[in-house]
């Protein structure tokens, strides 16, 4: 038995998320589609963590364990071809038989990005959420040094998804101004809770719109609370960068 | 009598280019329907330049004259709510009656991008060329410095678009290595002859392919021969990001 590890780009615009589903599009079950016709066999492929309908990725990581004589370097080929253009399988390399794309992560980073000015965006549509007015930056800078560290995220925790501990730690999170309105939020750490950073994002955008205090954040942490905290932020701005083993 | 100057974002991915034609969708004829809606009048949009179909604008610029009581505010608000997703007028404003898009233009940037990595992207698929093979960076930078200043650019104009000079001048052009293999090529001069960024693309990445030597390009551009430059970059790469006046 063979363990092959995948890092996976995915424009998430056009797949109900990562998990294979009855009746949608999932990225799951087109890869996993792609395996059987290489290998011949019906394996399961274990991701790092799901992506929700509409997100993106630029490093998704997943496994799968396999008898096989296909090489890694025939997997990137023979993946890349039989599956949409959609889906670009980065890498394949072989790893050991207890590596799991899952239980082993160590940090996600993901990457949430903001068109802030009075005009929406012609291109990258599908790529960012459109603020027109002005948000205050300092002041979200200012919210995001509360999150970092130790937390029980509960109030930022999406429902209809209870874990066994809400607790995580968010070793980084800082704000980017990039060029032509658009504002980038990254945020690494341990692990996240499901809509955990789409609803953090949300809540740091109605502190720029100045709906709730900088300080205001430390409060809504403690409250474990979800509806103190702000709205959850669109899909598609948001983009899983990179997970550490 | 009044002169207004539009600020013009575009998705070139869904139009037959800027100038209107008798079948395709152009942006010209979508903005001056668009501006006859609100008018009443039948108005000639003016660009600094037309661009090609494919070609993306973070910048394009034009004018048109009309006798109207209505504000730029509400031009800028009717026309964004009159043409589809993938044109944003970003500011429109007076300006003297002898402004013109085209005769005035100082200077113009455009902006052209490559992956290079051994898989495509799966994001941003329609704003960059894609090239697996590895360039090389620095003979490409080498080469970019030979076409800086004022030359006869008539090696890297269009066939068929004749003009009366072919001298330009280049005021600057870089190159910047970005994340994840994206590499983007900026130039800004006083003019473009028509395909000449993406025909100066082509050969540069000729150059970063070892198809041709940097220091060729001080002989291709002094034999005035088209056949000597390298191949025509695809459209999709290049935006017009800003025209100055």
């Amino acid at each position: 038995m063979k363990n092959f590890k995948l890092i996976i780009e995915y424009d998430g615009t056009f797949f109900h998320g990562w998990q294979k589903q009855k009746e949608d599009r999932t990225l799951q079950e087109e890869i996993e589609k792609a395996i059987r016709i290489m290998t011949g066999k019906k394996i399961v492929l274990t991701a790092s963590g799901r992506t929700d309908a509409g997100v993106h990725a630029l490093g998704q990581t997943a496994n799968f364990l396999c008898d096989t004589k296909i090489t890694p370097e025939a997997f990137l080929r023979g993946l890349n071809s039989l599956t949409s253009t959609e889906i670009v399988i980065k890498e394949c390399v072989l790893v050991d038989n207890d590596f799991h794309a899952r239980y082993n992560v160590k940090s996600k980073t993901y990457m949430y990005r903001i068109l802030n000015r009075p005009v929406p965006g012609a291109l990258f549509r599908q790529y960012a959420w459109f603020i027109p007015k002005k948000l205050d930056i300092d002041a979200m800078d200012a919210a995001m040094l509360h999150i970092i560290g130790t937390h029980d995220f509960k109030a930022f925790e999406g429902a209809g998804s209870p874990r066994s501990s809400t607790v995580r730690t968010i070793t980084s999170a800082g704000l980017e101004q990039l060029e032509h309105g658009y504002i980038s939020l990254e945020f690494k750490g341990n692990g996240f809770l499901r809509f955990m950073v789409r609803n953090i994002t949300g809540t740091l955008v109605d502190v720029g719109l100045g709906k709730i205090c900088p300080d205001d954040l430390m409060g809504i942490l403690n409250s474990k609370d979800r509806s103190l905290a702000g709205t959850t932020a669109p899909p598609q701005g948001l983009c899983l960068m990179k997970v550490e083993y």
